[in-house]
C-alpha cells in the first residue's frame, strides 16, 4: 500500500467514530479527560517520566492513579523510571520510600503523617517537580494535589506547596442500615452489599476510596448512628474488614456505630451497664476480636439516649460513664469513641435547642482522653440555617468534633440544588467570642481555640448506589466541599466551588462564572423558600419532604412544626431569648446579648430567636408578613434565575448532565413555589393579612396542600 | 507536513490509548461491539444504506437502534436514504409506513401485529435486504432480530425468515413496591424511582426497553402483586403514565397490580365486595380514569385471597366473581384482567400443592372473556425443581397465562450461576396428556390445545438498580431466555443459551462451548446441592437463604420445611399418592398413574409424591439415603466443575466480568457445600446411617449450621 493509501486509511480509521465516555456522573471530580492538545504539551514536558515507588499497597495506589489521571489528561501516561534520568521527571515519595526524595532533601517537618510538599527543583541540571512527605498517606494526599493543578489547569512552574490538614479526623458517617436501606439517604441504597460481603469486594468501593482519598477524608463510619447491635457479630466484622483492606490503601480507617445495648442483644448479658464488670469485659473483648479481624480500626461513633436509641442514662449513668466504657476498650488498640451530642430526653422539653448544651457541659473534663464528642453544626438538626451550635466553645477541656449533614434531608433531597459549602462556612466563621473576638467555630474544631489534642469533622454522607453516587451532578460538589473544609476549616467555600466545577465540568471561565454563582447562591434560596428569617423544622412529618408547617400532634410536641413556629394571630416565631426559653443565655456574654435583641439579632435568625407580632417592621422597613411573603417569592425567583443560568449553558455542558440538571432544576422550580404557596397559605391564616401589592396568591388552597400525603418519600428513617 | 510525516503522526495517534468501554454489563446482550474488520466488511457491503421511516415514534426507536447496532457492530453507522438507491440497501417498514416496502410486494399476511419477515431480495437490480411486518411493533422485533445476525456472526445471503409470536401476552412481573425495595430482589432496588417520576423520566426506561423490545417481551406489571393501593392514587397513575410513554414506541403496555380492598383503602368505601354496586362503580371510574391518562394500558394483575391478601372470598364471592368486576371496569377500553392461580387459604390444608387446582377448576368457564388466569409452572413455588402445575390442561374454557420467576428466590439468588431455561423448558415441554399424547404445556400456553383467545407468558422480573441489571453477569440470560421462550415457547434452551452467549460474552467456539455446557447443566447442580430427588422447600425461612431443612413451627406449617420434606426414623418424603394426599389425581389419569407408582415416577420428582424408606432401592442400585448424599454431593462437583471451566477461559473474557463471574462461583462453591453439608448433617439424624464411603462428612456439627442466621438477606417480602 502506498504512503499516500496508508495516510489516507489512517484518516478514515480516525474518523471512526469513537465510543463515547458517558459523562455518567460516576467518575466524580476524578474525570481526567483530556486536556486540549496545546495546553497539554507543555504539561507533558513538565511530566515525561514518573518516580515513584510501589513498594507497598498505599504507594502502588498512588503511582496507579497519577499514571491513571495523567494519562487521561494527557493523552498518554509518563514512563515510569527508577531513577531520574530526563527532564520533566515527577518524583513522588518519602525520604524512606525513594533515594530521589531522600537526595532531595526537602524538608517535610512539621507537615505531619498526612501534609506534603510539591516543589519544582533542579536535579543533576534537569528539572524536575518533587511530591514529598513523611508517610505514604501524605505523598497520596500530594499526588492528588498535583493531579488537581492539571485538572484546574494551573501552572506547574515553580511550584512551592506545601499542606497538611488541620484537622485529623475528617470522616464521612453512612447512615446506611445492613438491610442496605439508606436513612435520609436520596442516591438509592446503600452502595455496601452487605450480603455478598467478604467475599464479593465490589470495585466500586476502591473507586469510593480514591474520591476520599482525593478530598483527604481518612475515615469512614460504615453503618447508621441508629445502629443494628448485628454489626458487631464475626459475620460482620469479617465483612467490615474486607471494607477495611480496600481502603486501608488509600488512608482511610474504618469505624462502626455501636449500638449500647449490643452486650444484651447479641451478648447474652441481662445489661448493659456500662459499670457493670460484665459489660466492660464484653465490650472490652469485643474490641480485642474487632482489632484482630481490623488491626487499624479506628474506633466506635455512639448515638446513646436520643430519639429512642439505648445508652447510659437507662442505667442511670452519664454519658461519659458510657463513652469512657468504650473508651477503655479501644484504648490498648489506640482506637477512639466519638460521641454524639445529639441527645435529648424522652420528656418533651420546653426548647429542645438547649438539651444538648444542658447535659454535656457539666461532663466537661469527665471524658478519657480518647473520646470526642460530635456536635451538630446547629442545637436543633441540620436545617436550611441554624445559628451555630452554642456547645462550641463551652466545653474547652472535651474536643469537640464538627458533625455536617452532606445529605440533604432538609434542603430538598436530591433534586433540589444547593451547594452547602456556604452553609458549612457560615457555621465554622461563626465567632463564639468565648475568648474574646475572633474565637470562631473553625478554631474550636481544629483545635487552636482550647488546644484539643483530638481534632475531627464529620459528613454525615449522601453516597448511594446512584450510579453518579450522590442522587444529582450537584450534590457531588457537597461531598466534595465538606471533605476540602475538614482539611481546612478555613478555606473558601467560593475557592472549593470554582475548583470542584473546573473538575466536574469545564475550565472555560463564561462555563465557571455562571456555575459558580449560581452554586454560590443555592443554598440561600432553599433558605428563602422554605424557611426564611430563622424559621426552621417546617418540613413534612417524618418524611421531611416538602412543606408542612401544619404538622401538629403526633407522639412528642418537639417533633411538630407548630413547637417550633409558634404562629398565632399575635405573631410568629420561637422565644428564646431571656424572656423565653433562655436559650440565648448558653451563649457567650456578647453573643448572647445580640440575639436576646430582636434589632440587634441579624435577620437570618430573627425567628429563630424572637417571638414577634406580624406589623413588626423588619430591616426592609416592611411589617414582618410582608418580609416573609418577599423572602419566599424571593427563593422562588432565584430558582428560576438557576434555571436560566443553566439553560445559558446549553451546548457549554455534555448533554447527558446537562438534561438531568435541567429536570431536577425544573423539579426544584415546582417545589419551591409549592413551599412558598402552602407556607403563604398556613401562616396568612393566621396573620390574617392580606399578601403585599403585586406578589401572587397561592395556587391552592390550605386544604389542598395540608391534603397532599408522601408515604413512600425516601430516606425516610 | 510532507506525507509519510502525515501517516505516522496518525499512525501516532492512533495508537493512542483509546478508552475502554467498560464491560460491566449495563449493555446487556446489546454491547453491539465491533466485529472483527474480516467480517465486518463482507457485512458492511451487505447493508450500505439504511431505508426506514421515522414518521413515528416507534419507526425512530427502530431506525435509532439499527443505526446504533450497525454502526456499532460495523464501525460506522450505513447511510439513511429515502429510496433505495444502491446496492446493499436494508428496507425495514410496513406497506403503508414505506413505499419501498410496499413495492416489494411481500406477503406479510399471517405475521399479525408482531410478526415480521426478513427477506433478501433485488429491487431494480440492486441487492438488498427487507424486514417487512404489519405493523411498527412487527418491525422493531424484525430489526432486533436482523441485528441478532450480525451480533451472533450469521450469513446475511439468502435470508429467508419467518417469525410471529406464538402467544399474545408476553410480560414481565415486577415485584417493586413504591418504597422501591424488591420482593425477591437481588439485583439492587427497583429502577423505578417514584419519587422523581413523573418529572425525572431517567434514561435508564430507555435502555430497560430496548432490551425488553429485542426479545419480544410486549407487557409490563410495574408494581408488586402484593399490592400497595396508593399505585392506584392520581398521584401514582400518572408516575405510571410516565414510564407507558417511554415504553410506547417500543411496543410494551403498562399493567399495574391492583389491590383488590383499594375502593376501601383509597376510595372511601366501606367494603370491597365485587357484587356491591358502589364497588362496581369505583372500579369502572378508576379503569376511566387509567385510560384516561394511558390510552393504551394493559389491564391488571391481581394476587387476590393469597397470603394474607384481601379478596372477593372476605365477602363470600369467588375468585370469578373478583376477577369480572375488574374485568367489565377495562372492558370498554380492551383491558384485561390477569388473576392469579397461587392462592390458599388461612387454614393451613392437607396438601398447599393441591389448592389452586381445587379452588380454580371448578371456575372453570365463569370467567369473562377478557380474564386470564396466570399460574405458576409448578404447584408449590417456584422450587428448583417442580413437576408441572396441575391446572394446566384442567381448565380448557380459562385461558391459562404461564407464571415463572426468572428472579432466583430458591436457586441462590443472584451468586449462584443457574440458566433457567432448561427448567423453563422442562415445564413447557411436559406433557399434560389431557387430549392424549403430546399435549404440551406449551401448547395449553399457546392457546392451541384448547383454542383459547388469549395467551401469554408472565415472569418474575430480576432486575434492579444494579449496574448489570440482574445482579450477576449470567442472570441477565434468564430475562433473556424467558423473553425468547415466551415468544416462542416451543424453542430450545440450549440454542437460546448459545444465541446469548454469542452476543453477551464471544463468538470464538472455544468461549461458546464451554459457556453454554456450563449453563446448560447449572440448574440441575442446584437442584443436586439444594432439593435432589423430588425434595422441595427446604431454604432458610422467610427469606430462603441458604438451608434451612430444620425449619418448623411459626405461623403456618405449610411455611415449614418439616411440612414438606417430612422426614422421620422411617424415612422421607411428601405422601402425594392416592394412599397419600391424593394431589396426583389433579393430574390427567395416565400421568396420575405414573406418578402414583413410586417405581414409575420420574427420580428427580421421587420425594415429591412418596414417602420411602431411607433403604428404598434406587434406580442406582444404591439406597435412598446413599442416593441422597451422592446427589447432594454431585451438586457440589458440578460447581467446582464450573469454575474450572471459567478459570480456563481467563483471557477470553474481559476482565471485569470475568473476575465478577470468578467470585461469584467461588461464592456459589461455598454455598453448594454449605447446602450439602447442612443438610446431610440434618437427615443423618433421622436415618441414622452411615455416608457411603468415600464421602466426606459435614464439615460442621448440625447445631452449627442450624445456629446461622441471616436477618439482612436481601429481597425479604
Amino acid at each position: 500500500m502506498g504512503i499516500i493509501a496508508l495516510a489516507l486509511f489512517l484518516l478514515a480509521t480516525l474518523l471512526l467514530p469513537r465510543p463515547a465516555l458517558a459523562e455518567d456522573g460516576y467518575d466524580l471530580w476524578l474525570r481526567y479527560r483530556p486536556i486540549p492538545e496545546g495546553e497539554a504539551a507543555a504539561y507533558r514536558a513538565r511530566i515525561a517520566q514518573l518516580v515513584a515507588p510501589a513498594a507497598t499497597p498505599a504507594q502502588q495506589a498512588t503511582r496507579d492513579e497519577l499514571l491513571r489521571g495523567l494519562g487521561g489528561l494527557l493523552g498518554t501516561a509518563p514512563a515510569t523510571a527508577e531513577a531520574v534520568d530526563a527532564d520533566g521527571a515527577l518524583i513522588v515519595g518519602t525520604p524512606s520510600s525513594s533515594k530521589a526524595i531522600a537526595r532531595s532533601r526537602l524538608a517535610t517537618k512539621d507537615l505531619g503523617r498526612e501534609g506534603y510538599r510539591i516543589r519544582s527543583v533542579e536535579i543533576d541540571g534537569r528539572k524536575a517537580t518533587v511530591i514529598a512527605a513523611n508517610d505514604d498517606a501524605g505523598a497520596m494526599h500530594g499526588a492528588f494535589h498535583f493531579l488537581r493543578l492539571l485538572q484546574t489547569r494551573q501552572p506547574l512552574d515553580a511550584l512551592d506547596i506545601r499542606e497538611a490538614p488541620r484537622t485529623q479526623l475528617r470522616m464521612l458517617n453512612h447512615w446506611d442500615n445492613l438491610n442496605r436501606h439508606v436513612e435520609r439517604g436520596y442516591a438509592g441504597e446503600s452502595i455496601w452489599d452487605w450480603h455478598k460481603l467478604p467475599d464479593y469486594v465490589d470495585p466500586r468501593y476502591t473507586d469510593y476510596a480514591r474520591a476520599n482519598a482525593s478530598i483527604g477524608i481518612n475515615a469512614t463510619v460504615l453503618n447508621n448512628v441508629n445502629a443494628s447491635a448485628q454489626q458487631l457479630t464475626p459475620m460482620y466484622i469479617e465483612k467490615a474488614a474486607a471494607l477495611a483492606n480496600v481502603f486501608r490503601p488509600y488512608g482511610i480507617r474504618v469505624f462502626l456505630s455501636a449500638r449500647f445495648s449490643a452486650p444484651k442483644e447479641i451478648g447474652g448479658l441481662d445489661t448493659a451497664d456500662p459499670l457493670d464488670p460484665k459489660v466492660r469485659a464484653w465490650w472490652k473483648a469485643k474490641a480485642d476480636e474487632i482489632y484482630k479481624a481490623i488491626p487499624d480500626f479506628g474506633g466506635f461513633l455512639v448515638k446513646a439516649n436520643s430519639e429512642g436509641q439505648p445508652g447510659p442514662q437507662d442505667y442511670g449513668r452519664t454519658h461519659a460513664d458510657g463513652a469512657n466504657m468504650m473508651a477503655d476498650a479501644v484504648k490498648p488498640h489506640g482506637g477512639k469513641v466519638i460521641w454524639r451530642a445529639f441527645v435529648y430526653s424522652h420528656e418533651t422539653p420546653d426548647d429542645r435547642a438547649k438539651q444538648a448544651f444542658n447535659e454535656f457541659v457539666p461532663l466537661d473534663g469527665k471524658f478519657r482522653d480518647n473520646v470526642m464528642v460530635q456536635v451538630k453544626n446547629g442545637a436543633i438538626d441540620f436545617q436550611p440555617r441554624e445559628p451555630f451550635h452554642p456547645l462550641f466553645g463551652a466545653m474547652p477541656k472535651t474536643p469537640l468534633m464538627m458533625e455536617f449533614q452532606i445529605t440533604k434531608e432538609y434542603l430538598g433531597f436530591a433534586t433540589h440544588l444547593a451547594y452547602l459549602g456556604p452553609m458549612f462556612e457560615e457555621t465554622l466563621r461563626a465567632d463564639t467570642r468565648v475568648r474574646g473576638e475572633g474565637s470562631t467555630v473553625a478554631e474550636v474544631v481544629d483545635g487552636s481555640l482550647h488546644g484539643y489534642k483530638l481534632t475531627g469533622m464529620a459528613g454525615v454522607a449522601n453516597i448511594g448506589s446512584d450510579r453518579n453516587w450522590s442522587g444529582s451532578h450537584f450534590d457531588q460538589a457537597n461531598w466534595y466541599v465538606f471533605g476540602r473544609l475538614a482539611w481546612n476549616p478555613q478555606a473558601s467555600s467560593r475557592d472549593i466551588a470554582e475548583e470542584w466545577t473546573r473538575m466536574t465540568f469545564s475550565n472555560d471561565t463564561d462555563v465557571v462564572q455562571p456555575i459558580v454563582a449560581m452554586m454560590m447562591g443555592s443554598r440561600e434560596a432553599v433558605v428563602d423558600y422554605m424557611t426564611p428569617l430563622g424559621l426552621h423544622h417546617l418540613m413534612g412529618r417524618s418524611h421531611h419532604y416538602g412543606p408542612g408547617p401544619w404538622v401538629q400532634g403526633g407522639p412528642r410536641a418537639d417533633w411538630t412544626s407548630v413547637y417550633y413556629h409558634r404562629a398565632s394571630k399575635d405573631g410568629i416565631g420561637f422565644d428564646r431569648t431571656t424572656r423565653g426559653s433562655d436559650a440565648v443565655s448558653q451563649y457567650a456574654k456578647p453573643v448572647a446579648a445580640q440575639f436576646d435583641d430582636a434589632a440587634k439579632t441579624p435577620e437570618e435568625f430573627l425567628l429563630w430567636f424572637h417571638h414577634l407580632p406580624w406589623d413588626y417592621t423588619t430591616k426592609s422597613g416592611r411589617p414582618l408578613w410582608d418580609e416573609l411573603v418577599v423572602r419566599y417569592t424571593h427563593g422562588v425567583e432565584q430558582v428560576r434565575g438557576m434555571r436560566k443560568t443553566w439553560d445559558g449553558l446549553s451546548g457549554r455542558i455534555d448533554p447527558e448532565r446537562h438534561a438531568q440538571v435541567a429536570t431536577f432544576l425544573a423539579i426544584q422550580e415546582k417545589e419551591a413555589q409549592w413551599w412558598r404557596d402552602a407556607s403563604i397559605a398556613y401562616f396568612q391564616a393566621f396573620s390574617q393579612r392580606p399578601l403585599p401589592a403585586g406578589y401572587a396568591p397561592p395556587a391552592h388552597s390550605l386544604e389542598y396542600y395540608e391534603s397532599l400525603e408522601f408515604p413512600f418519600a425516601p430516606g425516610n428513617g
